[in-house]
């Protein structure tokens, strides 16, 4: 899919191919749908990271709590949007052992419990021994830092399944 | 469920139950739980309200763009959320006859074409008549009367959506 594509689209069509960039928040590509035309791939994540950064904390923190746990109840009952799902599998979410499984619940709780909302890491960039690691590390962040770190990982998130998207498309141009 | 049960949901108990309150938008009700403790039903809808009033203007154009169209596609697919499934069959939207079908095409494909957001009303307080009075009447307005007029029926649905979640329980405090 090439930009011009990409800004010929309607916004039904927009929402409908890049509604789950930020994941469960449609709202954000409708928004951003209002900034074209685009100049590429990076112009639309640029877009959409200053549309992240211009909302409300309570925003940033609601985008935050749309996001699954990490190996939590989503995944167990095949609930996970089709890219939560992809992204967990491939960094090892769907084979931790009956010891990781307890250690990640019990962080993830731990987390939830101190910052209302769910640890969110670029699963894509890490495996399963960086994501219990960099969990416990982050876990003792001041509220206001580890509220910004999650931001930057939903953008590198973002980021990874907006190239996806439109470069999984062979005949590209972005 | 009383301002209490409501006040000790955790943000995905919240979500679970409000996040569709703002069709397609969980991230307005996963901000606002930032908000607890309310003080009651109203307070809840002031937060949403607030909260929307906070974005930018894409923002507002993105809640929009996340509503289907008045008997349209996903009415005919039958891929409608079940709130809006209520609320067209209410408002007469499922039994249309084809005059009817073809103005309402036409007059949404103007509109949107017009502002670039779908147009929405409060469907359960009219009826098809009203609603295709109305249509064709908003179409001619200027954009950024057109644009705080469909915010302030998406607040209208948010709280009729609101009322009918929290006091479908009998047992109901607020």
């Amino acid at each position: 899919m090439d930009i011009n594509t990409v800004n010929s689209l309607s916004y039904e069509d927009f929402v409908q191919v890049f509604g789950n960039v930020v994941e469960k928040c449609p709202l954000i590509s409708a928004a951003v749908w209002s900034r074209r035309p685009f100049t590429g791939l990076s112009d639309i994540e640029a877009n959409i990271a200053e549309f992240i950064d211009s909302l409300p904390r309570s925003g940033q923190e609601g985008i935050l709590r749309c996001h699954p746990d990490l190996a939590g109840k989503d995944l167990q009952s095949g609930t996970l949007t089709r890219e939560s799902n992809e992204e967990q599998s491939q960094a090892g979410m769907t084979a931790l052992d009956s010891v990781e499984i307890s250690r990640m619940r019990h962080l993830n709780s731990e987390y939830k419990k101190r910052f209302g909302f769910p640890f969110v890491i670029c699963a894509r960039m890490n495996d399963k021994e960086a994501i219990l690691r960099q969990l416990s590390e982050r876990l003792t962040n001041e509220r206001e830092t580890e509220l910004e770190r999650a931001i930057d990982e939903v953008k590198k998130i973002c980021r990874l399944r907006l190239y996806n998207l439109v470069l999984s498309d062979t005949q590209n141009k972005l």
